[in-house]
């Protein structure tokens, strides 16, 4: 590792690249290709359902691929109807790109439409599609790949106030809590922002970073640039990754928490897993360790954070024991517990105790 | 991030590749180009000092070139002499290879030597060197770059024992302690290895991962893959990286932590410092507080983990000094404190009660 002196002005990539989030152009046509499984359209569905103002329409090839219920638009009405990118909204089997779905994203590209992509297989893998998207000037968007020249994190204090999302596990709530975190605060009249950290909450987001593709000397830099400096009143609302009690993703938690310099914490955790997910021998923390260890690490590079409240994931329970436990949660913990798939977020965004913008 | 289910089979790069450390091909040539300044020579020097019966000899360009006391050799008397490889030893002002250092590699690819660098530039990024490499059947290994397939950490436990050092801070000896413990464990007859996480680690050790090149998600499989299973009696003594108390790299530190799944743990520190390294504002920590944390976080993975003793530089301290104060955090903490670079470090290894593998 280099230095921190010498590592400040090292950069990935470009270095006359500055170390900007993707931005995606909105709104988007989903592309479903020749899909017909609805676990396979799992990021068309959440787009569909977190952002519908954002999404003019899909595109199915086929007679067969499912229908998500908006308009069908091909590229061409896309493009009248105002979108500015398509979005691939299936995974393909087996990974790379299928030929059928290649000559139909040329075709979005040479309609004018940026394409954007967070399959593993990259979009300059698709013969001649980076030709004609620079005939068209128009950009490709491969949300799994970090953007180019990203600075090292310095640990520097940054205006504005932040909350993060962090989990007792992985694939426990993080991002959806945020997102309705973010909702909450905006609909009481809070200049908040939700700040994406995985490649879905990109999509929804327009914007972001995914930090599990970013080189490991620059996560805490590609944290702090995530969330930049803003107005001591404005929120950013940041979508929690892995665990730090997770032993494949750990890393990734501390240095987004570090960077994240959170004001405040949000645990997510679920009421019937027992263990880490895809770990056996691993057992899930008690939410006191899990707060306790949150917050030492937190306190590094924000010394008045705190937790302001717990998401806990109760679907399997009947309404009446998840109400009692979420009940028992909080009276142990002092701070609001909530169920954001099954109740509002408001008692959280109560004891943030942020004022509205208009106050300022 | 991918949840672990679905990760454990994500690879970087090209899957058919197994996740190796790279391996290097020694001894050595060491390249010292046209370099008169000491400091830019710090990777030759620490190859002279560490390594001497893996170092052939020093290859200077011109007469004003520092001369390490070395045989000087030029590549073809260097393959005579057993070389495998050229190490570019010098750092090169202003980052890109000089066209004269490229004219010399393209000489040593030619006449059958590897070529290693740890520079930030490629070695690819040198016209012609790739092609005349192929021709010669010779490899370029750039030692800042990870190995392509590289696993997601699983945190199964493997056979084997490990000690890794921990840092309160960047910069602290980390290296230098692994180095010396791993020397004086074969000395006593223990069946042991020093295993390099960094650059210069790698050069020394001939193999290893440099960690703060990997990807976030692959971390801690990282970690896992620079340590692998060994026999239940072999000690890998593992270079440490960073501090989790660095706002900039504690995931690092983190993953690392985790992946290793150290037995022991030893912690380096400076007697003298009293700021992160390019951090103001951020005080070292209490040495009972960063074995606190870094016990706490070790344990996720290995329960039994405990601290065998604390590394400290004394540098600037008069010996009687030093004297008194290493023994005063070895009567504090209950574990033998050493100067490795002052005193030996002796005491550490027989804290880890490690039999000579020739009582198996």
């Amino acid at each position: 590792m280099a230095s921190a002196q010498g590592a400040k002005i090292q950069r990935v990539g470009d270095s006359s690249t500055a170390s900007q989030p993707i931005v995606l152009r909105k709104p988007y046509l989903l592309f479903l290709g020749d899909v017909s499984d609805p676990l396979t359209l799992k990021t068309a569905f959440g787009l569909r359902d977190w952002i519908p103002g954002d999404v003019v329409g899909q595109w199915r090839l086929t007679k067969t691929t499912l229908d998500l219920g908006l308009t069908d638009l091909d590229p061409e009405a896309a493009i009248t109807a105002g979108a500015g990118s398509i979005v691939i909204g299936a995974a393909p089997s087996g990974g790379a790109i299928p030929s059928g779905w290649a000559r139909a994203l040329l075709r979005a590209v040479q309609a004018g439409l940026d394409v954007v992509s967070g399959l593993h297989a990259s979009l300059d893998s698709v013969p001649g599609l980076a030709a004609a998207a620079d005939r068209s000037g128009v950009r490709l968007h491969d949300v799994r790949k970090a953007p180019p020249g990203l600075p090292v994190g310095t640990g520097a204090r940054r205006p504005g106030r932040r909350l993060l999302t962090v989990g007792t596990d992985c694939a426990i709530g993080k991002k959806y809590t945020a997102l309705a975190l973010a909702r909450a605060m905006q609909a009481a009249g809070v200049d908040a922002e939700f700040r994406a950290t995985g490649q879905t909450g990109i999509l929804i987001a327009g914007t972001g970073i995914a930090l599990d593709t970013v080189v490991a000397d620059f996560m805490a830099g590609a944290a702090e640039a995530v969330s930049p400096a803003a107005h001591p009143e404005h929120w950013d609302v940041i979508e929690g990754q892995g665990s730090l009690f997770h032993p494949s993703y750990a890393g990734i938690s501390l240095a987004l928490l570090h960077g994240s310099q959170p004001d405040a914490l949000v645990l997510c955790t679920d009421a019937t897993r027992v263990e880490i997910d895809g770990c056996p021998g691993y057992p899930l923390p008690s939410l006191a360790e899990a707060m306790r260890r949150n917050l030492e690490a937190a306190r590094l590079t924000n010394a008045a954070a705190r937790f302001v409240g717990i998401a806990i994931n109760t679907l399997p329970l009947p309404g009446e024991a998840a109400a009692t436990l979420m009940r028992r949660l909080a009276d142990e913990h002092g701070i609001p517990c909530v169920d954001p798939l099954r109740s509002d977020v408001q008692p959280i965004v109560d004891a943030l105790e942020c004022r509205p913008s208009n106050s300022r």
